[in-house]
């Protein structure tokens, strides 16, 4: 099971694509909001007690000088995908990166792009399957859908030709 | 089994570095060069069969303008850790982070900090422990020696005063 | 003949501007949509090809973690103009420059400004004309008409006034 | 009584510069090595009981993706000075800086300068004299000197000439 | 008492937030315009009697290169609390951020977030409270507040669910 | 033939790399040293005239404020390839990329990475093979030995192990 | 007489400013376009007679990869005021600024805010004030407005509090 | 007469270029330190008397939150050159440059590069020959003799060749 936190419910546009792409392939998560900054003891308790809830990965949203991600990162042994968020209060979006990605020597986070929630739900279905084939072959077939998606395109284009394409 | 990757011999005083802390948490791993740009058949014909060897998790550090961690999570459905490296032909390491980071929808790329190789190889440990107890508590028990170290530091620096502090 | 490759589709509205300016100039071109991460088995196939099927040069466009110029480069012998375009999930466009521009020794990628598919249709054009008398005549018309539009603007601004100049 | 903490004993040469200029104003201090990811319980406790032990403001000293002012922040009602350090894994410190400043409403970080730790030192005593004459007149007196030190060079310079200055 | 003080009344939506949290906080303040580089003059009397007036502590505001906060640090014995504002004539905020925060040594500005007046509110009460317990519990109780407001949120969001969730 | 021109003779160390690959690839070239700010007038009589002289690209390498590829494209007819060099004057090199290659519609320069005067001279050779097979089959030829000496390393490396390397 | 140019029509909303506050400050400019890599002749012509004509200072305007300012300080004895503008096919402005404001020795350009054409016209004339009394006394006269204009705000926002200051 | 002033004396090394080229412009000028952050009654008093000494334009330098040329120009009638310095404090030099570009409305500083004192000092001798003739001529020759030292090198470097051109 993926557990989905963020820090505020104005992150829930971004972050809920993580829930969307979990749902897609099938793989059971929950979703909540966790503040480092404004709920920290709620903070600490998710984060030292997660694994023993079965909680496998954890995905973690957060902009500005973002910490949730990190001191997650600091307080569990299981690996934490950090979501930098390009909040309103965010200097373009490099505090959110910055302060998630730069993680110290022993507590990494998995950070993914700007924004990029779905993607954060897509490598937590791939750490699943990392040990697990069925997973994998889910993800595969995800991948698949994608070249797909492209492939109907490029037919399109090439047919209509570029000056009468509509996206 | 993870694979530890890097587009150049120039990436290896970096790199070992995930090698070394896979080898003191007792995880099996294979080391060695592809480059995107230099051995496309390669990396085409390693990322594509990775999972079929046994392999879990792949790290996959490189600078610059760094398309190996992104080209081999296109050709993969194994996740992939990207380790952006400050090399010679980097501008301060802003390319290599935001060429491995900036990953489109649908192909994560799980993004450690610059340099950060360790960390890259205690993140493919968590992968692992994601779904696997005994890893796991070998994580937990390798955080337990970080907090140690830091407290013999504080220990000392309260006994001596950190006028006589020697590190 | 010119091929103008990009990632998606959302990137054409930036990228047909080197088709139209290809078109002014009378030199034929293809436009198709190939994705590295998406697609990239057809990325392979396109870029170890293109020269076979009578193609002199490549503009290529991509956004964020932008791999398909480098890619293709590093797959053909042919000069590969990049294109960086500022997409939706990129940062500022910094990520589309640096993962286009920062391309390693042996493998260069012709890179033009942010979004500007109309110069990469330009250089191209002055690629053939390297070599073809007739390109580069058109060519030196083309920065004639440049120089004209100014001229014109000149001289209306100075005649009625900058306070009246309506542009 | 005022509070130095830094997340590891590298930060020393730095942090240190605080507790020397707190010294020479005569106010007491304590210094010491609290770790946001590698001993965050013993950062719980400690930002949690400071207010209890006596300590009127806390300086805190952390590089990187750089956690511990603004958790130190959220958990204390303490004023926080935040000393953004350009340590080794620092991207020349705008990781550092951002992941310090650009908290969240509700629980701000009095952030200094790159590597000012004499600055925070200055500041906590400007705090302590924003209700205490006496320490107020001491940093009245401490800029006096600031202004003394600047006049011997411009008198030396100006004696000598530009071209036989020696620094 | 605290003193609000800015470049220019384009600067007041943002700064009046440090009125309003002040007001809440129920610690009297003041509020004016002070220019650095217009009213040079009036700002050199503002800060060299402000201590003399019973203020404690000064909050200046300003953009672009903002040297309203430092020139008042220079020229105060007071704490000066900077908010770099994200005018019209800024550079994203960059050039705000670090003519108020990289201060020299001997003068700090304890600088907050881009556009966080609010945080300076709150960072004055804890300078206030740094000495008084009144003010401590004060800010201790609107802590407790935004834990709150944050816990109303993550209750109804479990409840009715990520996908129904309305903010 | 290609012509190599920089805008000082401090910028030779990387400029003459340019000249290396190229005489290595066995195309006929020019060096010299043309400013756009200290000799305008032997710029733009060089930039007007380099295409009668039988000149078929130019390669053109300056730092900071880097004037000289912009010009010379504003003023030839033929393909103008830009190295950005990271000078003394410059600021971690942005300065000489972003002058270089931000130009207006109309102007392209074919800007290749920070000091990448070895890749310049590749794609001087690239754009004449552009339309002649046999300069092509040289770069083709050139790319393979790129792919062997990486093979070169990969076997060393997979045969002494990584413990054991060395360059 | 001052001379205005720019490079483009699409600058003159900005760049009227300086017109504007030159008529007001009674000092003779022309206004026109020249555009370094459109018109490069006429921009040789320009800037090689301008002296001749009685122009004492130019101010030039540009954008992206701003090279007119510097080209025409190259080419001049004159100072010349640059303006970068945040055109539309600028990455944030600041290629405008470094490829205007980082001009090797020799060749200085005097270079003023993002946008900031008024403050162009400003310099412009305390240049011409340098040696002309009569006009330093208008520019002493603008700066006191400046200072009346603040003191008017300030007034009305301690009359009416800062609730219900209409701006 | 020129006025060179600088925030420290660690600033000489660079500022004193300035001098140098006044000198050899043949210039009168004058040289101390004043600092805006640690001298303020001494900025004062220079900045609003300075024209009556018969000071016709100042240059200022300073680094990091570099507050001097500004704080001059809002004082004095007078243009001012600000030089932005990469002090040891500085983050790579964008603290220095942005404080002392990014001035409001109505205060102007003549930028120049970071670091080019010379350039400033050049600057101040061509707004004295904004109205003087001699002074230009001076000038004039001044960039003839720039133009005469690189035709020497290209002169040296086209006989003996770039591989045993020695600088």
């Amino acid at each position: 099971m993926i557990s989905i936190i963020m820090g505020s419910d104005s992150d829930l546009p971004v972050m809920r694509q993580a829930a969307d792409v979990l749902k897609a392939l099938d793989i059971p998560f929950e979703l909540t909001i966790v503040s480092a900054h404004r709920t920290p003891d709620r903070m600490f308790e998710f984060a030292k007690t997660a694994h023993e809830r079965g909680i496998n990965a954890i995905i973690a949203g957060a902009g500005g000088a973002a910490h949730l991600p990190g001191m997650v990162a600091s307080l569990s042994p299981l690996p934490v995908i950090g979501v930098p968020i390009k909040s309103s209060n965010s200097i373009d979006g490099w505090d959110s990166v910055l302060s998630i990605l730069q993680m110290p020597n022993g507590v990494p986070v998995a950070t993914v792009a700007l924004n990029a929630a779905k993607n954060a739900g897509i490598l937590a279905a791939q750490i699943l399957g990392a040990q697990d084939e069925t997973v994998r072959s889910r993800i595969a077939a995800y991948k698949q859908q994608l070249a797909e998606g492209v492939a109907e395109k490029y037919r399109k284009l090439e047919k209509v030709g570029y000056e009468d394409y509509k996206k």
